[in-house]
């Protein structure tokens, strides 16, 4: 054995209680050869569970144990949800994560009137640990680790877990997984906050404490570029964004005066993992030597605070609506990435998720990719197999340079929290998306089925349907029945409790939510009860201009916009105007962003209505805007519900001169729906931003 | 610029025709980052382009032009293969691939009366230069290249494309494509052979003799390891016997007087790409060194000679029938290994190919893999990414010392022909094969869906049916017409000339064949005037023996498959006796083989069946030798038609007491259907061999 064999030696047989792990995790080939579980050059001294982890957290890595399947999903309601869980732990999931409904996100319980048409949506709607205890039914808290993908709503739903355990009989110091609790990339891309930035980070800092304290199992936050990917950030963004993130958590932690050693080991990130294959691996090697540097410089003793250790899930972004079948090739592609990057749970997209949210047939297929991958092809038998290849090393040094530059940067207005304020990243990313948007609009990057290689006839495949009225129903049912049934005088007292201590720093959050949760108190309550004293949050939102005219620079296809636009203005004496509008809870806005921008450089007047908007807001701010058209988008199957609302509100103030238009991801058995409630046009993913431009004029100009 | 740098760069410069090919063939990343083509270690000099070739055969490899998507395919009939052809080349497709159908391949006339069940089903029925030509129509023959599967009967068949090329008015030395010519590893495991071993051999020396001196831009053999995979060959002894094959054709080549760098540049080779992910791509780089290793050794002076270029397909033995879309998955993991090994061209496997031959939508995706993969992911943008890989440099070591080892022993009993004589490179393929059906089997080695993770419930999917009846009776009248209508005096004399030919090796046979076939003399016809002097080859089977015996090593599973034929011997005076049959011209005899040895390891007398039998053969042997069983195994669909015609010749010769049983890929439609006709029992694929042989041993016992 040379030097570095020795040293992982060392460090493997500890992980895997052994004492000749090479040995132990040596595989069979061919013929009787033998192959390793970690190739080394002697020259170099890159040994992966050792700091900087650029081979991985662990030194036996997948040769010891594979990443852990874990697929997030929730499913309208809580027994739904509960019996798919089960489902996955059964057919060979390692894990569950919990999609919850917008409503549930955004602290609103389900009988609020904001949330009509988001409850039980996107995931399952949880008003009360009531919820919370059918959702883990049968499910030991004890030993399945839950990764909840929360922010917003963090303190409620966070202390519902835990009161689900502890009425499961489960101590705190047992319980594994992950919660989010990632409030930075909120505001940067996903919008799912409730209160203003300064107050979100005293959330953040309260749940950092509690869970270092007394839940040192569980991961008190997912520092993720998820969304940031899905929000069109390149490679460089996510990462160094992520990063920045990372180090702005432990600042407001160390300012807590929590000790180091004590929180960042449970600090846990996300990233996405898109169809960029090497770089996507590269990104992940880089990730982790810069947060080993990063950590570093604030002082760590232990070498657990400097691993990276993260989930990876694969990109919803890139997944067609057209010919849905090849995205199960997309998506092993991007698991594959993931995978040789060295992540430590994985979440794989079904290939229906751009019509609709997942079926359980298109679920299993998702997470077969991930069994496939584990047990029929070798792959987890050596530890990051890159390792020495001329090209991924000299890409792992790139990305590292580069991210370190972008780090830099954020530094330099003092961090994220205030470069999130001066809206950089945010206008960074947007940017990004734009200019993606248009090389796929060009040609210049070909998405196979959508821009080239189109099918002339398009498979139909069974998508999910949500019976929304159900699940209302006995959401509210069930809150009134808790209502009915606690202690109303101790409830009313905690939830004031709440209220005094969003002013009193000294006083924990997440402790006083668990006590408000086990006395039934909601999470529209608890979220009331903050939001007293903080508000609620509203960004403005401005788009980013003339990417697109610059891209387009006047050619053929922009040129014919023009002339419509110029048509349009001579017979109506002014340029057309729209808004666009998100509904609902839904905060996913690249689509609506980018949409402004083109239809902005295009010659439109643009108007983009404020995030979560009811319909009856959005019909009154037509109205006073005067526009011709209402451009509604639309990413998490709200849709069927909020857009006839929209244009009854519409009737109801006897309007018919405005056109309403939707777009995003709406399976085509629903187009027909629309257009019977009087939608004019309705746009797929994929369909390129001049194509719609166009259409949309000629329905303007009645020409088509 | 380091040296490798600058050699690379000359090479690469004339190869893409441009002074600067660093520059021109980088490619930018995000936030200005810009990569490059080729990735470098200084202290070594692996240079692709250059021998002994490990990191490609060319200098830009895909950076300059991405692999050829090359789909095999064939349906039934001349028209409809031609329609598919067409909209392949519209799709995206780079190529085209035809399949012929059994009787083709076994040099028989559709009206032939052994081949009834075979016509039309695995690819297209072609009799004579007329369905050729129908075959190419409006396909041009000088600019789109043609890959022929086609072994036994490579003489009328080339010969039917090199006159239907002249009657497009294409020269011969303008016509690019590859036909497989590939005899050798046809007496090993894939059995489509016609004439013995020497004679065969003396038409590949004539086809290497006439494309070397007439058709410079067509690879006139494509020396396969692919059906050995398939077969059950485990990758070191795919690697070294195909390696070994090709030095076999070089020796025969030269003993025909040829010059060795006249036809080493058209050598193309076709392997195999299983799920063994790293180990495949280390594969192909091993088999680029030593290729060149092995061509240097005749005395090789131009480098174009020891260059590999080689065609992969992705497994179909690793697709199941269960959960098809898992297929997707994996013939996308497979699709990536063929890539980063460097194959010249590949085809995907279609996700319903373990139930029927594809249809034209998993036909669609499975090109669609390619495209994706060469379009959406950047893989293509950097030559052999994995250089310099620790892990894949000593793999790719490891596997070259193995073949060495492997080929130095077929060197030892005097090359490959000999070796076949022997049977050495046929027992330990069979046995590698039996050897991992017991793993998996056992469940030491996963099929997800299959022995582990199995779906509760199937789902449904559309596969193809075929019409034989339509396609039979529309070869007849062609055949007719041609026979009516060409000069008979003419053709008659051709065809001595060639029965003479084939004692005369001073005779160029494909030149022959070329003018018989533009005399409109058929296949089968050229193939009988051959067959005069030679005779068909007919090849003595027998299992190997002893492996799933020692692997159950007398555990649960096995105690009761011997108490149960214990029961039967008791019953019925004598051990069980199953036939085990192939009919028809179908030779892929890995199922039949892997039954053989493991019902006979459980105490069955076992008769095997000769290949090619037609059913009323193997009626009249089952009655012959009294066996209980008959055991059909299928792999090329012809078992609707034959399955029923067994069981009438039984029926017709008064027989009720010997059940039939079917196994192989048999679409799930069909189970209803052979059951109706009187098979007693139906295994699809996956099926553990000792599950098959308790139900068998419960249906003699009449206990289930």
């Amino acid at each position: 054995m040379n030097t570095n064999e020795k040293t992982w030696n060392e460090l493997a047989s500890k992980e895997i209680k052994n004492s000749a792990p090479f040995d132990f995790l040596s595989w069979p080939g061919p013929q009787g050869l033998k192959f390793k579980p970690i190739y080394f050059d002697k020259s170099k001294s890159d040994i992966p569970g050792r700091p900087p982890f650029l081979r991985g957290p662990k030194a036996t890595m997948y040769s010891g144990r594979p990443w852990t399947i874990r697929q997030y999903a929730g499913f309208s309601t809580a027994e739904d949800s509960n019996r798919f869980y089960k489902n996955i732990l059964k057919g060979g999931g390692q894990g569950i994560s919990v999609a919850f409904d917008l409503a549930t996100h955004r602290g609103y319980d389900s009988d609020h009137p904001r949330v009509r048409g988001d409850v039980g949506k996107a995931g399952v709607a949880i008003d009360s640990v009531e919820d919370m205890k059918i959702l883990f039914d049968q499910i030991d808290l004890g030993t399945v680790s839950v990764s909840m993908t929360m922010n917003g709503a963090v303190l409620p739903v966070l202390a519902g877990y835990i009161v689900a355990a502890k009425e499961q009989g489960v101590p705190l110091d047992k319980l594994s997984g992950t919660i989010q609790n990632d409030i930075l990339k909120e505001f940067m891309v996903r919008n799912t906050y409730i209160y203003p930035p300064k107050e979100s980070m005293r959330i953040v800092a309260d749940i950092l404490e509690f869970t270092s304290q007394k839940m040192p199992k569980f991961n008190s936050i997912s520092i993720s570029g998820y969304h940031m990917q899905e929000a069109g950030a390149d490679i460089a963004l996510e990462l160094a964004y992520t990063l920045a993130d990372g180090k702005e958590y432990i600042k407001t932690a160390l300012s807590k005066g929590l000790a180091l050693d004590d929180f960042a080991p449970r600090l846990s990130f996300f990233f996405g993992i898109g169809m960029n294959f090497y770089l996507e691996i590269a990104k992940l090697r880089a990730a982790r030597v810069l947060w080993s540097e990063i950590v570093s410089s604030f002082g760590a003793k232990d070498p657990r605070s400097l691993a990276l250790r993260t989930h990876c899930q694969t990109s919803g972004w890139s997944l067609t609506a057209q010919d849905p079948h090849n995205n199960i090739v997309r998506t092993t592609v991007e698991a594959m990435a993931a995978i040789f990057g060295g992540t430590q749970s994985l979440h794989t997209n079904s290939f229906d998720e751009a019509l609709a949210l997942p079926t359980e047939f298109s679920s299993k297929i998702a997470r077969n990719t991930q069994l496939i991958l584990q047990e029929e092809t070798n792959i987890t038998k050596v530890v990051d197999p890159w390792a020495g290849s001329y090209m991924m090393e000299s890409m792992t040094d790139d990305l590292v340079a580069k991210a370190r530059e972008l780090i830099a940067e954020i530094d330099k207005v003092g961090g994220m929290t205030e470069a999130i304020a001066k809206g950089i990243p945010k206008r960074k990313i947007e940017q990004a998306a734009a200019e993606r948007q248009t090389r796929i609009d060009r040609g210049e990057e070909t998405i196979v089925g959508v821009n080239k290689y189109k099918s002339s006839e398009q498979e139909k495949i069974d998508v999910l349907n949500i019976d929304t009225d159900s699940v209302l129903k006995s959401q509210l049912q069930r809150l009134k029945n808790i209502r009915a049934s606690r202690n109303q005088a101790l409830v009313e007292d905690l939830l004031s409790q709440l209220t005094a201590a969003a002013q009193n720093p000294s006083v924990n959050l997440l402790e006083l939510s668990i006590r408000a949760i086990e006395a039934r108190a909601t999470v529209g309550e608890i979220s009331d009860a903050l939001e007293k004293h903080w508000g609620r949050f509203q960004q403005v939102l401005s788009p980013v201009t003339g990417v697109y005219s610059k891209a387009y620079n006047n050619g053929m296809d922009w040129k014919e916009v023009s002339k419509k636009i110029q048509t349009f203005e001579q017979k109506a004496g002014r340029r057309p105007r729209i808004l666009v509008a998100k509904m609902g809870q839904d905060g996913h806005d690249r689509g609506a962003k980018v949409i402004s921008s083109a239809f902005s450089d295009a010659g439109f007047d643009v108007d983009l209505a404020p995030l979560f908007s009811t319909p009856e807001e959005v019909a009154q701010m037509a109205i006073d805007h005067d526009v011709h058209l209402i451009g509604i988008s639309s990413q998490a199957a709200g849709h069927k519900a909020l857009v006839p609302e929209l244009i009854e509100h519409l009737k109801k103030n006897k309007v018919s001169d405005i056109g309403v238009i939707v777009g995003g991801v709406i399976p085509p058995e629903d187009y027909e729906f629309l257009f019977q409630k009087g939608a004019k046009l309705v746009f797929g993913p994929g369909t390129p931003v001049v194509d719609s431009i166009n259409k949309v004029l000629d329905l303007l100009l009645g020409t088509k």
